[in-house]
């Protein structure tokens, strides 16, 4: 017997005919003998119309009633997962954030989970009743309820496998597991059989859009073992898991890509101390997230070339930003590049491997791929290429790497 | 200043305009210097659309699952609601069930409120904010949320202007007041200025659909003011209150109809003591409600006929009932008869007036109608007629109790 929460996403929850489809995975689990609480999200496109809904009312809303709006998509499913899965004979009932209670911070759309009382839930658990519960949502210290953003309901289900000392953490989804990369674009792609939680995290937070990036952060540091597989085949998925737990470690395991980011460039820069304040001070003030950073060397001494990437979305305000304060930045140019996508292999083999970065650069030097900004870190190597590169970049990494199926 | 608390149905918040339009009458009485609560319906289509869910679903639902599913409407326009009027300067929230709390029994689907705590919303009516409210939902003892049944907005609405001792409670609908009788049937039919809440009572249950029976009980017993009146029109519209408000008394102040019963007859039943008891125990523990009932003098003292109405979606169980019960109950034959309405006279004023029946009976004969069944209560007269006497039996009441316009 063991105790497992099953996640679905809204494709998996899209109608009638898949929460059926999906509760008789529940039931098998169920039969099997296991103790199952059950994560949805709301149904496709129905948070969608919510969203759609908040947007035309006002322009700058109060978060807490778009989270009041938009939390009734799980609700509803929840519900339905629960009339369905008594319908098929199994003890059920539907939980909301506020009945479990599933505790939040106030920062009302993109809350982070505070505390779970799983007590009520195991008690159940020990009389056979399954627990479906409303992703997505949970209750604020004002007794508002509190989404915790996009992809919450992965957050939900890692959090809530954690309060209730789950056996696994099962994320059901429209795809079959993890890959060694985009499968649509590298065919040779394989799907990984385990992986652990670091290397998910970085694939996930370096564009690959199967997990939610907080759900496998949370997932590592609870030490929650996570599977990803499909709502639709009868597969095995990827199991993540702790990096001990994984005997044959591959150097390379995932690349993961990015068309996500923009490249900004201010030409001529003052070279000296205090700039760089300067530039990325004001930027934060803005909100604007900087990833990857790289300053030329300085051929003489006094002005240099400065480029970092920024979110696409971000640009026109980066650029605001630095145009305001050209004063006291002092560049002779500013260049905004959107044609860009962040290339990036990840593996905890690097951490013993030399040569990893070298394999990389000498891949893509050969395909005539010029890269123009590199940034590292234990197990992760990204480049920024030209957009038009992509497939290219990514077909060639993966031969080289020797991650091509057979 | 007052303190009002304002309900909109369904079709008054059908779409995010309507919503709009709903809002700037709130704003009308937040600026008139009122203090403000708001009840809503969900968005019209939205709960039939949630209902057709769990009917697909589940044949036998729980209850508290589909209460938790259909109660998601009215949280969705309350948020709507409170956005909009934030939009317009309007300091608001909203309040779901289990926030305020408005407390309710365990009865899911159909549940009674047993206490409303106003003491937050009129704190912060003392801080100028408008309380959203979404309607027709409370939680029950157990923590769960449970709706009050269809209508049951109104009744929130109601029992919320009791708990906050509220001046009035405005209920926002498609038509514009109380109407005599059924304007779209008779073309002189008046808009009521002022009824007392015995006389509303009494025309909704007897057919008069502009609102839910259970919430004007409750006004009646709370003493709470109410007026029904258009979302749509800038008209006064009609005022729901004490008895000894209303100073010029009509006789006869509307006449409804209801063509939701059916007539069930049994012909030949032994006129002998129990008979009763062996026709109607049964039929309650089928949940049959019976109305209307009239027995004939028996001419030998033997054998009798007995008559009674149901409701039409109830026939085909109550005939099965009896049936059933054929060996007990004894009687030739069983007749029913769907093509029956039920036409009522109500007033007050009939308690000191006589011949108000009289000018009834002597109406529908002179005009060739045959009475079926009759039963009074008093301050109202019910007779059952063929169905296809409805619109001719109506015009010609109005006409005779002089309650024509001009």
């Amino acid at each position: 017997m063991a105790r497992i929460v099953m996640k679905f996403g809204g494709t998996s929850v899209a109608d009638l005919d898949r929460i059926a489809n999906a509760a008789k995975r529940v039931k098998r689990e169920v039969d099997a003998g296991n103790e199952v609480a059950v994560v949805v999200s709301a149904m496709a496109g129905v948070t969608n119309q919510l969203v759609s809904y908040v947007d035309q009312t006002s322009k700058i809303y109060d978060t807490r009633e778009y989270d009041s709006i938009v939390a009734s998509g799980e609700q509803v499913t929840a519900g339905l997962m629960a009339l369905r899965l008594q319908e098929m004979g199994v003890n059920a009932r539907s939980w909301l954030g506020w009945q479990i209670k599933i505790h939040t911070d106030d920062v009302h759309g993109k809350a982070r989970i505070t505390a779970i009382d799983g007590s009520e839930m195991i008690e159940r658990f020990g009389e056979g009743q399954v627990a479906v519960i409303a992703g997505f949502q949970g209750i604020s210290p004002l007794n508002r309820i509190a989404t915790l953003g996009r992809g919450g309901s992965d957050t939900t289900a890692v959090a809530l496998a954690a309060a209730v000392k789950a056996d696994r953490c099962d994320i059901y989804t429209d795809v079959d597991g993890v890959y060694t990369t985009d499968p649509r674009i590298v065919t040779k792609a394989r799907k990984i059989e385990k992986i652990s939680h670091e290397e998910m995290l970085e694939l996930a937070s370096q564009g690959a859009k199967v997990l939610q990036t907080r759900s496998v952060e949370m997932a590592m540091n609870h030490g929650v073992r996570m599977q990803v597989l499909s709502s639709f085949e009868d597969l095995p998925g990827t199991l993540v898991v702790a990096e001990d737990e994984i005997v044959e470690e591959q150097i390379v395991t995932g690349i993961a890509y990015s068309r996500d980011e923009a490249k900004i460039t201010l030409v001529n820069v003052a070279d000296k101390p205090g700039v760089a304040a300067h530039i990325f001070g004001p930027l934060a003030d803005a909100s604007v997230n900087v990833d990857m950073i790289v300053q030329s060397v300085s051929a003489d001494g006094k002005k240099t070339d400065l480029t970092f990437t920024v979110g696409k979305t971000d640009v026109e305000r980066a650029v605001k930003v630095l145009e305001d304060n050209h004063h006291e930045i002092e560049y002779d140019d500013l260049l905004a590049d959107s044609d860009v996508v962040k290339v990036s292999v990840i593996g905890v083999g690097m951490r013993s491997h030399a040569g990893v970065a070298q394999t990389m650069f000498k891949t893509l030097a050969e395909k005539g791929i010029n890269i123009q900004v590199i940034s590292t870190s234990e197990i992760k190597i990204s480049t920024l290429v030209a957009e038009e590169y992509t497939e290219l970049a990514l077909r060639a990494l993966h031969t080289a790497y020797g991650l091509d199926a057979e």
